[in-house]
């Protein structure tokens, strides 16, 4: 399969600056502070209505992710799992997937709560999050059950 | 920014072979047939432990988009809209996001219902969907409101 090019369309910018100290989801990330996407000048027409979501997604390229392997140990187990039944920034293609709170937009920057990405994250993409799209109540905890907390 | 290079990880396959009969969604797919993904061989043990999860997150690359327009009517509505704020797949990185229902998996196949993407669209990654990381209850609609049916 012939493989894709991709140009960033910005870049986020939160208060983390290594692995150690990044929440690992937003879920964690209560303490995150204001973090903003500052878009690349000739994408503001596109953030045009994102400001009537309460939440969105951003999808970044995890920059920092090591070479990856098939089987890890997550962050909230001692076993094993393969790098698809867990969320570890070190997958094959290390896109990142985070649903933040929109606070607010502003031009090109669009300023959020609950980062958990690393500072300098190549922005790639923003959609609204759509409770009736993206929700999925019913949906089952797989090993992660009783180890959210 | 430096552009990014991305290889695909597998292949999509539905019964979708053009985008007017493809559901916008997966939440309007509930006529979609057992779908998979197949991942390239080299990845089979990635996939350990996701068939413990209900639901999962498939990236793709939206390989028929055509030419982002900053501004562009979607699907549910007559007004425009900025792409950011938007599902549309023409976006300046086409890479379609989806939360479907997982079935099994065999070897290197992940069979899964509520397909909404097209025949043969190549695979960036897979993600189990978390309930506690991924779902927003109090999430609003935005110019969605109503609209969903």
């Amino acid at each position: 399969m012939e493989s894709i090019n991709i140009k960033p369309i910005g870049v986020i910018r939160t208060q983390y600056n290594d692995s150690k100290s990044t929440p690992i989801q937003p879920f964690f990330a209560k303490g995150s502070l204001l973090s903003v996407a500052t878009l690349n000048e000739e994408y503001i027409g596109g953030l045009d209505g994102l400001e009537q979501f309460t939440h969105i997604i951003l999808l970044y390229w995890l920059h920092k992710s090591k070479a990856p392997k098939m089987r890890q140990k997550p962050f909230l187990e001692d076993k094993e799992y393969g790098v698809f039944a867990i969320r570890s920034p070190h997958r094959p293609n290390p896109i990142g997937m985070s649903v933040v709170e929109l606070v607010k937009i502003e031009e090109n920057r669009v300023y959020f709560y609950q980062a958990d990405m690393l500072d300098n994250s190549p922005l790639l993409d923003i959609k609204p999050f759509v409770p009736d799209f993206d929700n999925r109540a019913n949906a089952g905890m797989g090993w992660l059950a009783g180890k959210v907390k």
